[in-house]
């Protein structure tokens, strides 16, 4: 009796160990899923105006085509890059811990949660970053004399949001990972 | 013989044991301060200066003073309470994990290791976000014309750098903390 109770907790343990595994590999593959879709949302953001320009009084203002581009503002590109960093990151690590089958090394396990608090880190300092840029470009800001842009170039900062969601998302299942491994 | 080694081992363990949660303690208490003095070093950043204004062609220039204050600016104000409330969590923690002497309770350790991850999260959006602001402030942009005032409002740009150095070196404590307790 004991001891069919001690087997079905053997059992019952390796199939939350199975089921907790399973849920930590579909995290990690969204995760890379959508670092990689914010990466690339704001990678291609790009967005052309033809705004009127005045040259001189009298004179009728001279429409120029402005362009926005994601890597005209560092912290953008800074977005970019640790989004593209994570995803990549999240493949890698994907692999390692798939071929590490049976949940057998448990110094990779490790390395690979120290690893993924670390993105978190990344992932975090890179949507605050792109965040309050984007804030300063929606609503400007009168004590800087910082002008809003995105009156001109909405569809540039849709995008934008758009990234800093799916980065969100994506930094919210690193956030669960480390979570996981702290109760694994 | 076989019997002393276990009980050395043991006795290797405990000692080890003690030493992760005295190093835990230790990162904690210097999180929490670290975090503190962010929170308040930007807290209470303002500086005034007397800027010429040119109100007229032909009319010498109207000296005017100006005050740069943290709250101004959204980034900020997300920062600073972002670091407060790091701060008053490790206090509280560090509160519960000494009430917890033995290390007892497994579920406070591990709630307590979650949350850590979250604080992470938190400080480093807050330090992204802070940073964006500052570079801009610093270099200005030209494409979004967004002109610098850290060649105005020096001393001010100064503690906004000092704040949010402190503020990574906490996060530091706090990702360590985090890489702690996926090893322990």
């Amino acid at each position: 009796m004991n001891g069919d109770s001690e087997a079905n907790k053997a059992a019952g343990g390796y199939r939350e160990g199975r089921r907790t595994r399973t849920c930590g590999l579909v995290l990690r593959l969204l995760a890379m899923a959508l670092t990689l879709a914010a990466a690339v949302v704001l990678g291609v953001d790009k967005q052309t105006k033809t705004v009127p320009v005045q040259v001189g009084s009298g004179l009728p203002p001279l429409h120029v085509p402005v362009t926005a581009k994601w890597h005209y503002l560092s912290a953008f590109v800074y977005f970019v890059v640790a989004n593209a960093v994570a995803s990549g990151y999240a493949a890698l690590s994907l692999l390692l811990l798939f071929a590490n089958k049976a949940g057998k090394s448990r110094a990779l396990a490790s390395a690979v949660a120290i690893a993924d608090i670390i993105m978190v880190a990344l992932l975090f300092s890179g949507s605050g970053a792109a965040t309050a840029i984007g804030v300063i470009g929606h609503d400007g800001n009168s004590h800087v004399q910082w002008g809003k842009v995105c009156n001109v170039f909405d569809k540039f900062c849709d995008r934008v949001a758009i990234s800093i969601v799916l980065s969100l998302v994506g930094s919210l299942a690193f956030v669960i990972m480390g979570g996981l491994a702290v109760l694994g």
